[in-house]
């Protein structure tokens, strides 16, 4: 029996919990840390707001100054944003900035608009005298912590680190922030056929387009990744390049991830090279992808992926990326969504099948290609996988799917 | 009347557009365009796949050789992927893996499955035979082209490159990709009240969010971030940051954005030193965010966002974002989803009111923080923005709203 794809998923979380802890965590400026997860709680050091704020441009007053009928008061020296302002004394309203300190002894703010005049006197001016209606306590002013208190929680360990997490941090003073020790993930392409793009393409062979495809996919998910050119099919030269790698030192990786030799043909290069290893080659009820190696090489977590293009995005997607997600708290999963399809489906019995399509703006979706895992050019027209679980095998068009937007 | 949100998104539209002529191309590696918009055109090299290759691990036979009660043939050389084989002849089947060269001959692969004995014969062996069941031409044969025909349009001008598309032109033997020069963006925060994380903080005094916010929204976006320090509120200080890096030389900045100061206040910066250029300040029909700058500076084109860190971060996502993805290609817009309300809601009327949400897993999407547009530690709680169109004013639970994936 394959296994399911949520169980290989469970199996590849399983594998990478291992690797964190051995990792550490690292103090990078704010903006480096764009992407990447916190590594610790962090507690807020000052309140925000950090002091009573007005929220709007208009009076600072003392709210019991003001009968029923309004009042007129005097008006007192304004109070810009910034400004560390006076205390205010009873029978006056301070003209007040949006975000600026409440006086001392100012309990409301009446906005401007309301104000007769509706206009904020020359500071020059002396005497000047202004009519306000009454107000509530606590109108249009922002209380010290209201958004936070000191102390409190501002981002629990593990969040994803955006352009509102570091905003927040900034807000409350700080220029640094620890996150997660990036991971170094090992990629090997793998294969006789396999040749780096920019060489000289002869008789029987393809460029390596599962290297470029999947340190790009690796490089968003916040992954630091090594390189070694293309392995053939020799074993021992695999062996040698995954040894060197695996061996403990300062550069040793945390993951390695092959492409190709894992299927059930004569020449299976990964198969071979790792035999003596506890890895697991099996077949997962997906398509495609389905021919996966997960397991360990000399204490590495080791990832076997098939070696289409297609296979290996989606292999990618629907395993090491979620894995990364759930383990690390980064990268952010894909934007699950509902869509009609475009068109009628056809699907295997017993495999999930993973098509590749275009989520357009009314909602519906069409295949890009068939459902050959060679098929780069139509890979790259589609934004979304399409999900067919592997009870179905039969869809009309009009059907909803499951689509991961990517 | 305050200008409706399409409107001045369309404005924004209409102001980048100019810049785009005034921009070249790089050309980058494949890995370095991660992200970014191609700038021209790109045709096939080759075809896709280059040559007829098999789709399963199996017999390359020619089809006419197995009448319809099946054949005994004699076997091949095999023809492991990566080799160029030698012409199949009449009356043989060549043992052959997935991807490898179907010979000169042979038009059909009869998978291993289905060959008895269901295994390959070891290659020393001499004149071993196979009993195979009769195919259909093209039977597991990708052809040469039928992914992409060489000549063919791959990728058009202004395709974002992510993974796939950088792998599409890798298998196509490209090692380099034409994208658009990244735009220069002036950011200059704004305010008497405001210092710079790290600082001390006064009476009165906020720590910047806003340049940590925006920083961090733009270079996601794409843009390469030109920052000043904060600016305080006397205008002439503004006025020369803004014509130094406005002046005509080969680091002048190719938009420029403004925080704060745009408002009616008695003390508004950015307002006072540009009221000699050809800007706009106007209110927009949106909460928060409505007061809104938008014209050009020295020639250069100008954005000024109001001075919360809540309305900086919707004055991006909903005006120069969308604009940048419009005109540029990049970034991606952001997912838009349908989400049920997990609370009730009220909205002012006329205002296109955006609040802060996360939505959860089941579909719903439940509020962080109040309609306050300082709350930042709210937002960053917050998965995603939720739209109430200026002509809803009460929403209750369970009802439908459209949703922005942040």
């Amino acid at each position: 029996m394959p296994r399911s794809v949520a169980a290989h998923r469970q199996a590849v979380v399983d594998l990478l919990t291992g690797v964190v802890s051995g990792k550490g965590n690292v103090t990078l400026p704010l903006l480096e840390a764009l992407g990447k997860a916190l590594a610790v709680d962090v507690y807020a050091p000052l309140s925000l707001p950090p002091f009573a704020n007005s929220q709007m441009d208009g009076f600072a007053v003392r709210s019991a100054d003001i009968p029923d009928g309004g009042a007129e008061l005097q008006v007192a020296e304004p109070v810009p944003a910034g400004a560390a302002p006076a205390a205010l004394k009873p029978g006056f309203a301070a003209p007040i900035m949006t975000g600026a300190m409440i006086p001392d002894g100012a309990d409301a703010v009446v906005p401007i608009e309301r104000a007769t005049p509706d206009s904020f006197p020359d500071p020059a001016t002396v005497g000047a005298v202004v009519e306000l209606p009454p107000v509530a306590p606590g109108t249009y002013v922002r209380d010290s912590g209201s958004d936070i208190a000191k102390g409190a929680l501002a981002l629990p360990a593990g969040t994803r680190m955006g352009p509102a997490q570091l905003g927040l941090l900034a807000a409350l003073g700080l220029t640094t922030v620890e996150v997660r020790e990036p991971w170094r993930v090992l990629l090997v392409t793998t294969g006789d056929e396999v040749v780096e793009p920019g060489e000289d393409l002869t008789a029987g062979k393809i460029f390596d387009s599962n290297g470029t495809l999947l340190e790009a996919s690796m490089r968003q998910a916040g992954l630091d990744v090594v390189r070694t050119g293309i392995s053939d099919d020799d074993p021992s030269k695999l062996l040698a390049v995954l040894r060197r790698h695996a061996a403990p030192s300062d550069r040793r990786v945390d993951v390695i991830v092959t492409t190709g030799g894992v299927s059930k043909g004569a020449y299976e290069v990964v198969r071979q090279a790792l035999a003596n290893q506890p890895v697991d080659f099996l077949p997962v009820a997906m398509q495609p992808g389905g021919p996966q190696g997960l397991g360990s090489f000399d204490g590495v977590p080791f990832l076997g992926f098939p070696g289409n293009p297609v296979s290996c995005l989606v292999s990618f997607e629907m395993f090491l990326r979620p894995a990364l997600s759930r383990v690390l708290g980064t990268p952010a999963p894909r934007p699950v969504m509902k869509a009609r399809l475009a068109e009628s489906l056809a699907s295997p019995e017993g495999k999930h099948q993973v098509r590749r399509g275009t989520l357009d703006p009314d909602g519906t979706v069409r295949m890009e290609g068939g459902a050959g895992s060679h098929l780069v050019h139509a890979l790259a027209r589609a934004n979304a996988l399409v999900h067919i679980p592997g009870d179905v095998t039969e869809l009309t068009d009009g059907d909803e799917v499951e689509v991961w937007m990517l």
